[in-house]
Formats: structure tokens, C-alpha cells, sequence
């Protein structure tokens, strides 16, 4: 692994410094070439480095500033008054060159616009993306995208997303010639919207990539594609949904706190299923957290808003990996051969 | 409960006559005021009533007729060939006053087209909608509308759901006032469609409808509103979404086949998460099994086509309650209070 500095806006989301600073401490300790710069009020973050390992201060920067930019905040107002505020400065320090990632919890039409202002889509990419993995019941992953960028979107915005979730997959996976689906009602020709009609078509056409069909909701977590394709506004949709459905099931399967006899068949049950629920854990939001905004000349990754310790720093973690990989111009080099 | 004769499309779905006729006696028995009409080829019905009870047999119709609709025909291909088809002439039982409600596995689409035709939208309708009821991880029923009948919606359309799904959860989950939110990608009002927004402006100026505002998918199972409300693609990806999650969550915890000496601890998992066990069931889709299509002058209802006999069984039952109960008429006197 390479030395490498990833710029955090550190007060975005619900959660702020309590989450975004232990989590920055524990990024740093399981990453020993890693150094950050966090962007925000320093009078809120320095609590949180008292007493702190040499190793880990050394390696962080803090860039103080006050302003921040709201989570119920439209985009265009948001853009207009971003001037200072900490997500701003994050992608700036992207943009000079003095971080090679950024990672942010806070509003994600506004990380978009911005970064779509500062740091560039990609020369040829129409529409930057939000990329997201998401568990399988056989505990693999698939990748599935747009996860709520572009809620509007054409046949030819499909088909980018199908280029560059497959490249993503690729690398993220670890895979060759990824399975790419396109997320429909049905898995029959004439069923669904005409875009998507329009982009299996063109996905059809493509030797390249490894068009599987359309994939309806009920087998996003099987594993029949590695690249889940949607327009942002049923992926977003799709993905809640999983969340809540896993969420609200392992809730159903926290150990009792009345009937303290019969803990020991609670421990019975874990064992005996403990396969199960290690894979149905895995289908917590938390250790998914981290979506990525590809298409751009540079790595962003948005938490979730309600991100805790171990998920933010997941994130971040995200970003890094991303960021050595080279992943952008990987994506880059791609989009000539498709 | 009255008499009450339902028209059955037997061939319709992936199922056919060996999943639809021992349902439809399964309906019979558990229905002692309900008579059918089976829409079908006799030959594959009658080796399904063999030595089956007089009073069970005496209640069934068979009308003969050996052309269907495929579930891969497109609409309006479907509807120009539906001549004599077991779904039409089963709506056409329904709009010659013969049975009082249809029943249907068969292709979504044709079966909403003829529904259309034959029995035609009620007065003030523009979009006759899928609805079908979702359950609650707490144990209650939520009704969700549309899932896959109208793909493109107008803000005046989810508006008309709204009121026709606050109706039939007023009488199918016996509710006054039901709350109703709008299904989106964020609760801030400055996210999603502009048709969704507009739906949303709406529905606050209405003070006869009880609406809760926006919805997010995590939120689906939680009970937060009782009538869920989006356009017919986001619904019928969100509803596949759940089914797929709760089918597979479920499939993790079925009995060991294996291990026999840690039965005991199975069972005992079982008796500790019975409640929880029996809510997890609860979300299994053949519990809920019947999409209703709404906004039509007489009762039809949409089995899955992959539904087993339970399932199908379950969607005759919904049918009767809906066609004693007058739905159509009640959906019709309500169109004028809001």
C-alpha cells in the first residue's frame, strides 16, 4: 500500500465530529500509510484527539472552518451559498491535488453538484453515478447503481452506468466480465419503461460487457447479476427497502433480555445457525456503507447520514482502496474499450 | 355472509389448473355461501374433481374453453387476441352480472386491459390501480397502491390512488382515517419527481385525507402509514424487493436437516422466537397473495402467477370479502366526499 491523504468533511449528516472523528481515529489505526485532513470546526473535533496514539495525530491535518451545508437544503440553494463550508473545502482540497479522495456524510445532491463543479465528470461521461454494494444471501457482493444521482435517466445514461458499474465491479470484486443486469418489473422484452427497453437493446448489441437481462427486485440479493443497472430513483427506492427489510429482521433476532433460563438456548440457536446469521449480518446497512460517486476525475464516497463509528470508517476505508486502484482512470481507459 | 358467485381464470399464470382447482375447492370449504365458475379446458380440470364432496362439487361451474393468454404476449397483442380466451370470458361473466368478482393468475397487463374494457373504470377514475396489502414487522397490515399497473403517473393519478387506497384500507384493514404517505427517496419535500411533489401539494390541501407526508423504503414494514402510495413501477420494484428479502431471510432459518442432536436446540430457538418466528412468517408473500385492481365497476383480483395452492386460495377469499363488502360502490360514493 502507498502513502495517501483523503480529505473528510467531517460535519456532514446527522452525525458530526462524535462519529466522523473516532471513526477518522480507527480509519488511521488500521491504515498505517493513510493521513487525513478534516474539514471542520476544530473547537467541535479537538475534544475528540485528546489522548490519542502519536502515530494517528501525526497523521492528521485539521483545516478549521464553521460554515456547513444543511441536509434539507435544496441543491441549487446549497451550491450558491458553499462557499467555506466544510464538504466545499474537502473537494477543493481534491481538486488542488492536496488530497487524492473525499469522504462526506452530508447532503448528497449537494456533494454531487459540487463535485461535479470542482472536480469534473470524466471526459465522455454524461452522468457521475452513485455506486453502492450490496450483500448477497451466498455472502458474495454485487455492485448495483444509480443509487439516487440521477433520477431522471435515458437509455445512453444506462448504458454508462452498465460501462462503469462493470469496471468498478471488476476491481472492486475482483471479478472478470462481471454479470450485468438491468433492474425491471419483469424479465420479459416488453415489460417496464421504453429507456429501459431502449437500454437493454443497446446492452444487448455490446460484445464487451456481459449483458445478462432485466433482474426483477425480488433477486437483488441472489446473486443472478454482479452489476444491478436502474435509474436513480428505483435504486434508491430498491436499496431502502433492503435496508429496512434486513434492519427490521435482525431486529426480530437480538438476543432476550427477559427469560434469562432460557439464554442458553438463545446461545444453542447461535451456534446452530451461525452460518445464517453471519449472512444475514451481512445484509446490515452498516457494513454496506459507502456509496460512491463514479464518472468524476476523482474518488468521492458518500456516507450514509445515519452512519455510526465502524460504518464511517468503512467509508473511508472504501475511498482509500479506491483511491490506490486508480479507479477513475481505470474508468476512464474503459470507456474507450466499450 | 350473502351468496356470491366469482368467475376463475383457472388456466391463468405459471400454475394452471393443478394449482388453481385444488385452491379454488380449498375456497369452496372454507366458504359455504360461495359458488364458481371455472374458466378452463375441462379436460385438465376434471381429474382435479375427482371424489370431491357433493356439497363442494354441487357449487361448481365448469365453463369449458381451451384458448388463454400467454404471460409473455405483449398488452395489446394479448387484447386483440383475447377472443374466447379463459380470462376474458371470465371478466365477461363479471360484466354480464353471471358472478360477481373475477380471478386471475394470468398476464398482468391483458388482465388490466380487458378489466378496462369490459368492465370499465368507474366514473372519475382515470387510472384503475394494482393495490395489495403489505405486512408490518409489528404484526399489522399497510395497503400499498400502485404496484404495477400505471408505470408513468401524474401528480392527479397518485392523488386518485390516494383516495382510492385510503377507501380500501378504511374497509379492508377496518380503519377510519388512514394514514396515507407517498412513497420517495427522501422525507424533505425537496426531494424526488416533480410529479411526486405535486401529488404531495395535493394531498396536504385535502382535509378529508389523513396524509403523513413522504415515505422512504426503509420505512416500508414499519407501519408508518397505512396506505402507501407511488407510481407503478417504484411499487412493483419496492413490493419485489421486500418479497425477495423476506423469501430469503426466511430460507436461512428452516430447519436443520442435518445435525440431529442439536434438533432440541431448534425447537427450543423455535418456542424462544415463536412471536418473532410468526412475524417473520408473516412477511412470507404467500401470506399476501392477491393484488386487487381498483378503480373498476365490479371486483378482479391478481393472483401471482407463481402462487401455490394457499395463495390462490387466499386471492378467491379476498375477492368474495371485496365483492360482499361493495368495494367498487363504496370506492365510487367516495370519489365525491374528497
Amino acid at each position: 500500500m502507498n502513502r495517501l491523504t483523503l480529505a473528510l468533511d467531517v460535519m456532514g449528516g446527522d452525525i458530526g465530529p462524535r462519529i466522523t472523528i473516532p471513526a477518522s481515529l480507527l480509519a488511521l489505526e488500521n491504515d498505517p500509510m493513510l493521513s487525513l485532513i478534516l474539514f471542520g470546526d476544530s473547537q467541535q473535533i479537538s475534544p475528540f484527539l485528546e489522548n490519542i496514539p502519536k502515530a494517528s495525530l501525526e497523521r492528521i491535518q485539521i483545516h478549521h472552518c464553521t460554515r456547513t451545508i444543511d441536509n434539507n437544503q435544496g441543491v441549487s440553494y446549497a451550491l450558491r451559498r458553499s462557499k467555506n463550508t466544510s464538504m466545499r473545502l474537502a473537494l477543493e482540497a481534491v481538486q488542488h491535488g492536496v488530497a487524492q479522495g473525499c469522504v462526506s456524510a452530508g447532503n448528497t445532491g449537494a456533494l454531487m453538484g459540487l463535485s461535479k463543479i470542482l472536480l469534473q465528470p470524466l471526459k465522455g461521461i454524461a452522468r457521475p453515478a452513485l455506486v453502492s454494494m450490496i450483500p448477497t444471501i451466498g455472502g458474495e457482493k454485487s455492485v448495483m447503481l444509480d443509487l439516487g444521482a440521477n433520477l431522471e435517466c435515458s437509455a445512453e445514461n444506462l448504458y454508462q452506468f452498465a460501462i462503469m458499474g462493470s469496471i468498478f465491479a471488476e476491481h472492486r470484486l475482483n471479478l472478470v466480465y462481471p454479470r450485468i443486469g438491468l433492474l425491471n418489473i419483469g424479465v420479459e422484452e416488453i415489460k417496464g419503461h421504453q429507456f429501459i427497453r431502449d437500454a437493454a437493446n443497446l446492452l444487448e448489441k455490446s460484445t464487451a460487457l456481459n449483458y445478462i437481462g432485466f433482474i426483477e427486485g425480488d433477486l437483488l440479493l441472489n446473486g443472478k447479476a454482479d452489476v444491478i443497472v436502474c435509474d436513480g430513483f428505483s435504486g434508491n427506492i430498491a436499496l431502502k427497502t433492503l435496508e429496512g427489510a434486513a434492519k427490521n429482521v435482525l431486529s426480530l433476532f437480538k438476543e432476550p433480555s427477559k427469560h434469562y433460563c432460557l439464554k442458553p438456548v438463545f446461545w444453542g440457536m447461535r451456534y446452530l445457525f451461525k452460518t445464517n446469521y453471519q449472512r444475514l449480518k451481512r445484509i446490515n446497512p452498516d457494513e454496506y456503507n459507502g456509496a460512491s460517486l463514479i464518472g468524476l476525475t476523482a474518488v468521492v464516497v458518500k456516507s450514509h447520514g445515519s452512519a455510526n463509528v465502524n460504518a464511517f470508517a468503512h467509508a473511508i476505508a472504501d475511498a482509500a482502496f479506491q483511491a490506490r486502484q486508480k479507479l477513475p482512470e481505470k474508468i476512464l481507459a474503459g470507456l474507450d474499450r466499450y
